[in-house]
């Protein structure tokens, strides 16, 4: 089988957030796959979708000020800078951690290890909701 | 339905690139699908794909600054230097980017967004052609 | 055909070792695909799987070397430290590089490049077996 839906995610503040819950509430179609493989695919280039700690929300602040740190604001070689100082670090943090995830269906369940969740990374100081793709094939 | 083909891409100086239009044209199986996904893998370890912005092509020359900048070339510490000062960051900046992408096909078309792109990452100096295996599947 | 098994990996030093033969030997069904897809989720945070050079072991001692110097342990505002220094550092490692790959599979084998080899990335110092999840689609 395969099924295809748009996810539009709650707008959320930047830095990274647990988002899980949500996409597996999207998507009760999971139940009908004994095996299979979810594709997600964040549809921007100013966010980020990975895999990460699911538990001490403090990971997700120690990510945010990592990525900060060394994903700089106004260096001044950038020459893409129009859009604000948040947008261009935003394209780089997007690609270092990407866009898509590739998850594996067994038994109706993502089967992820025990401490993953995804993070969504927000990197725009004021973005709107989010769309994601998500393709589920299984059997 | 599985379709899988080589992608032979056209030579480029080192930087970033949008290879989108090259891609689809070498696909036109895509038009046979209304619902599946896209894998691409890069088969190389000194070149990168990844999605970011298509419009602004300053965003490309940015990219290649800040990595350049972020992943140095000569550091006293390599060991790995016998193929020129390109070539290890090159190899770094392939693991950091990625060299595969999974893109969602909706009613014959790539589902990205509107401002997603696929950039090739050339890290060398003075390459060859960079081959692309496409698998593409659907129904 | 689907075929979806867990591969335990032998239990590796902190620093990049190439996994490529170990995770074959886990799954003598490649031979019975002609064309499909091959993903490995890795079910950790603080480990990752990447593509890269398959032949001087030099360029994974680079590795080390590159990812400790620039994701640096004991950061004065890192908050995650109550598992030891290099746990939060694990965890950015993990999410730079991916825990994730999706690989190509031509008559029989995995169509990788001539150069590539699949990364272990134990970012640990000290990790117990780490599990993959190995989903096979094809036919």
């Amino acid at each position: 089988m395969w099924h295809q839906t748009t996810i539009s995610l709650k707008v959320r503040p930047r830095g990274f957030h647990l988002v899980t819950d949500e996409i597996e509430q999207a998507l009760p179609e999971l139940r009908r796959v004994s095996t299979g493989l979810l594709h997600l695919l964040l549809q921007h280039t100013s966010a980020s979708l990975t895999l990460n700690e699911n538990a001490d929300p403090t990971v997700r602040a120690d990510f945010e000020a990592f990525f900060n740190r060394n994903v700089p604001e106004n260096e001044p070689y950038y020459q893409h800078t129009y859009e604000g100082p948040d947008d261009l670090p935003a394209h780089f943090k997007s690609s270092i951690l990407g866009v898509s995830l590739v998850l594996p269906i067994a038994n109706g369940r993502l089967a992820l290890g025990t401490w993953q969740g995804i993070y969504l990374g927000e990197h725009r100081n004021r973005a709107g909701r989010r769309t994601l793709i998500a393709t589920l094939q299984g059997e």
